[in-house]
């Protein structure tokens, strides 16, 4: 199938911008050092939680920076589904240590958390006056360095950032050119050690982003690019990375999929899966990956409804044979099911202490996220909740 | 095929830029004014060439920029090949009239002399001082426009600057992250006018771009990604939009194809065609879209040797249908070559003045060319006079 022929745009406009700068290797987290003295930069703070350091993932970085003479501090005081109150406090350290630089070493709540307080220190108030798009104006002066440790978040060169509003029990995204990171290092040998449910979510995060872009209403040529090879290299070396974690092809290729697909969403935007994973993580403590992947196959099957042509073209990048349109779309949903499943991922919100009487507040609130207008089939709040029943 | 299986580059690094911001539409450089006055500017120097003048490529873009009470001076000192005389003396123009800013509106010869500029008038000196990979230190802080009125060059968006010293008959490039443009408007419209054998010769330059990058010793996911997506656009749409000027769908997907080419070759380089048609250009005048035309076919054939399933790849691309490895990749420079004769573009170097006992120095100093080392199969100096005569 020749994506020209799925993907109608002709006369349709767009913007692409990408301009965090991108070092990928294996091992090349090392040169951290190298990269901050190129900046000119000699106080660090080192955005990080604790699971990252209790990995050992920090001692390696923090040794080189003492070589190189650059003092350093740790913030770890990251949790999953970061408040804003962590960024403001976060900010206020930043501050008062007179630091010229933020690196952030983490998954994707690190990684977000380090955005929030590098617009907090540089433009002052607090993280939650810049909910929504655009809301920063100028840029920041304070480098900011992203090191990710799983393979699913994409945040490492996304202009996002996802924040929890605890009192309201909703997220708050920042969407702005101003969050971008000046600059990624993607090192596969980071996530040799993450645990097997870890790989999992993180990893059909990934393969979301790259299916939430292919399908979105703002999907362009290079975006579909960048999306359909991360849809094909994440496919590939999923299952392998979660029963093997030590295979460093498939860690290579789970990273490869994760970065294709995070340049991907930065300007092709997301989707229905978002939009509703939002919504359940704000109400119910559900984990972001985990609420994804078992979101993911019903909103293929909703959308492929509209567009068969990209549904086929997800079954054929998943490894689906054959050549008939629309047996393969009607496969797109199947094959990612089978996915999830077979990487151990949960399949029903019951399992996760969902309370069912919260389904039509998580359906009436999933219409709050900037993700839900990007999605190339608008529902009503009723299909959301029946995709949910559903999935009870 | 699955490009996983074709490109097999486990634990090889990379690096991926691409800082310039990119707005593409149809229609779309009536906007300039409002991008200008979002970047703060008010004195515009525009370099353009009297081929784009005359085409009335400038008269609307003036116009809207009087309108917005921004002050323009045109600089149409551009030649095809541009000297390095023709970049400093724009430089001393742009520095006496006391210019914010440099808006580029052309092809790859008047992009490349504002990239000049911008760096010499920022920098000081000669551009000749700039010449080779990363000789600039610290960026400028003149905002550069780009809009590109063909769809070939990708220089809207690259790193790269190539300049003529016709002293010593030999091209000289600047590589430098601080080449990248600010901003580019891609706007289709533009070309709508652009004559045939322009068309074909800018448009067979993108395609070669595509694959050179493709082959590179120096892609990447991303590159491959975004260089195979453009091989397939630029090899849908470059027939019609040569015998259709005017067919807006065929415009568009050439814009397409040249931009995400662009964006491929600016990561992962180029190879053996770009090299042995630098020092062709350099010699004998070829232009440069006819020079890779010509060259493009064998390269491919030299290449298929030591990278066959690239090359299968590349003629599914194109269009060959089959699903033999060894019989596709035999196949990919016949349809390149199918392609370059069907669009009307010189097949043989006699036909364009070169004289036959130049080819051993055109051999020689096609090795010159920092382009040579990406190649995927380095050839002897007996090996590109070979294919020189064979092409003669």
């Amino acid at each position: 199938m020749n994506m020209s022929s799925i993907v109608k745009q002709t006369g349709q406009d767009f913007s692409f911008h990408l301009p965090t700068r991108i070092e990928f290797g294996y091992g090349k987290s090392s040169r951290l050092a190298e990269n901050l003295i190129n900046l000119g930069v000699n106080r660090v703070f080192i955005v990080s939680d604790k699971g990252v350091e209790s990995a050992g993932l920090l001692s390696g970085i923090i040794s080189s920076l003492q070589d190189s003479k650059i003092v350093s501090e740790l913030y770890l005081e990251v949790e999953p589904d970061p408040s804003l109150e962590t960024i403001d406090r976060g900010a206020e350290y930043f501050l008062s240590g007179h630091y010229d630089c933020l690196v952030a070493v983490g998954g994707g709540s690190v990684i977000d958390t380090a955005k929030g307080i590098r617009i907090v220190a540089s433009q002052g108030g607090s993280i939650r006056d810049y909910a929504g798009v655009d809301k920063i104006v100028g840029s920041s002066a304070i480098p900011l360095l992203t090191i990710p440790t799983t393979s699913g978040t994409g945040s490492e060169v996304t202009i996002f950032g996802v924040y929890s509003d605890w009192k309201n029990n909703v997220k708050v995204t920042v969407t702005s050119q101003h969050m971008a990171p000046t600059l990624t290092i993607v090192d596969p040998e980071l996530t040799m050690g993450l645990p097997e449910n870890m790989t999992a979510a993180s990893g059909i995060d990934a393969l979301a982003h790259g299916i939430e872009t292919f399908f979105s209403l703002r999907s362009c040529p290079a975006s579909d690019a960048l999306a359909t090879e991360a849809i094909t290299t994440v496919g590939s070396h999923l299952r392998q990375a979660v029963v093997d974690g030590k295979n460093k092809e498939a860690r290579i290729g789970m990273s490869h999929g994760s970065l294709l697909a995070g340049m991907a969403f930065n300007n092709g935007f997301l989707g229905l899966a978002h939009a509703i994973g939002s919504a359940l993580s704000g109400h119910c403590h559900v984990p972001h990956g985990i609420a994804i992947g078992l979101l993911l196959p019903r909103v293929v099957e909703f959308n492929a409804q509209v567009c068969p042509l990209k549904a086929a073209k997800i079954a054929q990048l998943l490894g689906v044979e054959g050549e008939d349109e629309t047996q393969l779309a009607g496969q797109a949903a199947k094959a990612v099911a089978f996915l999830v499943r077979e990487i151990g991922l949960p399949t029903r919100l019951k399992e996760l202490n969902v309370p069912e009487d919260r389904l039509a507040a998580i359906a009436s609130d999933s219409f709050q996220s900037g993700m839900m207008r990007f999605n190339p089939r608008q529902p009503a709040e009723a299909d959301v909740l029946d995709l949910l029943k559903r999935v009870y």
